[in-house]
């Protein structure tokens, strides 16, 4: 090992991205994790620090923090009993929809692997971190922690082996995600979700997928804003999301070319490819939050092509 | 009018290509009908004259005939009631799942068209030959006569409106197609499909219509091979088809990249890059149907990027 401490930043991600539950996401700019793993002389894995605005809200305790969990799956496979201190600079809200507990599991996964000199790739960290997502909410899933650890856009097709499939998309692509104050915990969404569904609609749905995927393939702006539309899973949980029609209607109205829910919600996410407008479209989509007595914070970026890197 | 008699060749198709149900097909290079349209001085629009191996099958009535029935959507489109005669040279097999009618109603409409100098485009043949698909079989639907028309691999994710997304293949992609010897009526096939399904079944087939329309994308040969299964639409079609599985498994055997149904069925396709292998791929598939005491016809060709197009 030629460090002895490593810190990474760790990225916000939207999954779905309107069609594609459960087998996309992307990573954006901001809001960021930082997130430290220093090796410590006895063979504890624990917590040192948490600060940031969403600090608070963490535990320490092994039993519940994630971040515990998954670096004890990491030192498992790697068959080593080094202690590790990780420190936290929270900024990813929680239950957000934002990806937060991908963040914080994406990041110590890559900055652990860093201190220990890479012996594991993105395939392999991307199972690790998904020990963390089943921790945290008992189901499997990729759609966060891959383009957390990856950067860009990645379509998840298959966790049985794990696949992933880099896409390309443009570079003028802003991804708004405005965040209201309150929490939505992955569970609960996922509850709100239909059995089954008619074979008629998942057609429907599956052909929205297919041209989506050609749009970032073909940088066709107009199939972006005609395929990324969700007959399935939007439907079901709008009405968890108080207003959540005003605010897409504020996108829309505004020069967003779509918007639906980010991941589990609550966030909500718009895209735009009019840099001057996305400033408009978060406020608008803030204000109309606002009417239904809901506070947001607002983030608006391209999309974050590096995911999980090094900083120091 | 140029012309007073246009004659097109108009290709077989296969629909589906394992997961992408509804939503995709590709235009093959044989078999091949012939067809011809030409002005008369009456203003009835009928068939002079129908040849070819399956020709016999065929009614000459407008009753019964799509042909006549797509040009007069054609004519009445156009605002026209000029007569026109047709002759129809038949080869792809009735009621195989490799697009027989769409063959025979994209042709005419390609024919007509050239005809009268092009007044349709893609988007509007596609369209009135969808007339012929529902005339047939009651359903609408583009996944043939949209490839049959405009060649390649076309993406249909919508009807309201129609759109087309043509996508690239890779050249060396070799489409064998074994027609086995009876007949499976696109009704009966729509029969045996579920009404519901699991929204988890769901999920994971739209990840793999994620997968496999970037692997066309990306050219990425063992893409196609991972991501073309069918977890849907072959497993209930599958009893339709005597000995399909082992026909699949002698293709899966014999070097093919991945094999389901063609269409509605009955024909099977398989897909290969090995140029060499095919004939065995295809003549082992026939053979496998033989043990279930099934004759088949056997194809096999690259893509066919063309489509219908004019001879002569």
């Amino acid at each position: 090992m030629s460090l002895n401490k490593c810190l990474v930043s760790s990225p916000a991600t939207v999954a779905n991205l309107g069609c594609g539950f459960d087998i996309m996401g992307l990573a954006i700019q901001e809001p960021l994790d930082r997130i430290g793993v220093k090796l410590n002389s006895n063979r504890e894995i624990r917590i040192s620090e948490i600060t940031g605005p969403e600090g608070h809200k963490l535990s320490f305790s092994p039993r519940e923090n994630l971040m515990i969990h998954v670096l004890q799956c990491f030192t498992k496979k790697l068959g080593t009993k080094q202690g590790l201190d990780i420190t936290l600079e929270k900024h990813v809200p929680l239950s957000s929809g934002m990806g937060s507990s991908a963040a914080s599991s994406g990041g110590v996964l890559v900055a652990a692997n860093a201190l220990f000199d890479n012996p594991f790739n993105n395939d392999d960290l991307v199972t690790l971190a998904m020990e963390g997502e089943k921790f945290i909410s008992g189901a499997w899933h990729a759609d966060n922690v891959a383009p957390c650890i990856m950067g860009g856009l990645v379509v998840i097709p298959n966790y049985e082996p794990l696949s992933l499939v880099s896409c390309p998309f443009p570079e003028d692509l802003i991804v708004v995600v405005v965040h209201p104050h309150f929490e939505l915990p992955t569970k609960e969404a996922r509850a709100a979700l239909p059995k089954e569904i008619p074979l008629g609609l998942a057609v429907k749905q599956w052909g929205h997928v297919a041209a989506y995927v050609s749009s970032f393939f073909l940088q066709d702006k107009n199939g972006l804003a005609r395929y990324m539309e969700d007959f399935v899973i939007e439907p079901a949980r709008a009405a968890l999301i108080p207003g959540f029609y005003d605010v897409k209607n504020a996108a829309l109205e505004n020069g967003a070319i779509g918007c639906s829910i980010a991941g589990g919600g609550p966030s909500v996410f718009a895209f735009t490819f009019d840099q001057d407008q996305a400033e408009t479209i978060a406020s608008q989509m803030a204000l109309a939050f606002k009417k239904h007595q809901i506070e947001c914070d607002r983030f608006y970026s391209p999309i974050n092509p590096n995911g999980c890197h090094l900083i120091d």
